[in-house]
């Protein structure tokens, strides 16, 4: 129940009068919070698709069960981009990036990996927030087939409205 | 011909010596150029995803002909923001991007249209950057399911990395 929750508080400030949090209140809790630690703070275009991850409604806002999510997840990205980034440089290596993919459990063609790595490239690195994007990106998109495969057929059918609805946002 | 157009050149002066644009060499390019006017420069994603737009081969790169193309597309969304954009604020209102996407000849349903201009809003107004960002979107969403909606149905399928592939880089 959100009232006992030690984060219910803190999500209420952040949230502000109309009790739901938006990109450019999420972008400004994240940056304070520390999140990113020693890397560059989120863009605000990070933080736009972070919210659409959840965003089930498409408010482009986001409540406190879907706040505590995203922290969850947020902390378990961190968590695998340190333990690739040794030297704290900021960045990973494409391979690094693949690596990680493969390992939060996708299965991909090594086409589809292929190019999923170079658009979060920078220089043939991958900085923090363009891997959390990746990563965020990955999960919405995967979860918005995976809610339409229900009998697990690997394919998925599409109106052109639903289509659009389900990916402009990411 | 290419070697007869006189942006050919220029071209070859961006792309340098692997001959091919990446989203750093068209951001340099059209915030020098400026494309943008009196506005905020482009942002490095709004240039990756003008770069995923048209690129079939899903290199992260454009080639020559792209870059015509981008140019061509680039100016009438320029000229069309600042239609609407009549006090050269830099922004245009909610209403008027839905007016303008209504133009450009997509059809989409309220629930549909109204998320999008959600999404590329920020307090309620819509910038130059988001407003390219949000056309070059829908534009290459669109193109994804024209090209396999062959039949006209207004429905497609899609296998799982078909779907990432599709829209992961735009
Ligand atoms: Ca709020
Ligand atoms: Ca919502
Ligand atoms: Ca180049």
């Amino acid at each position: 129940y959100a009232e006992g929750d030690p984060l219910w508080s803190y999500f209420r400030a952040v949230a502000g009068q109309d009790g739901e949090i938006d990109s450019e209140e999420l972008q400004r809790c994240l940056t304070q919070a520390g999140i990113h630690g020693t890397y560059t703070p989120f863009s605000l275009e990070t933080c736009r698709i972070m919210i659409s991850m959840l965003d089930m409604d498409h408010t482009g806002k986001m409540g406190f069960n879907e706040f505590k999510e995203l922290l969850s997840a947020l902390n378990a990205w961190k968590q695998n981009f340190c333990t690739f980034d040794r030297d704290r440089s900021g960045t990973v290596e494409p391979h690094e990036l693949n690596q990680a993919i493969l390992a939060m459990g996708y299965r991909l063609n090594p086409a589809t990996l292929n190019s999923i790595v170079k658009r979060y490239s920078k220089n043939a690195r991958i900085y923090f927030d363009d891997y959390v994007a990746c990563c965020v990106k990955l999960r919405a998109l995967t979860d918005v087939f995976r809610r339409r495969d229900t009998m697990q057929q690997g394919f998925v059918n599409f109106m052109y409205d639903d289509f659009l609805q389900s990916t402009m946002a990411i």
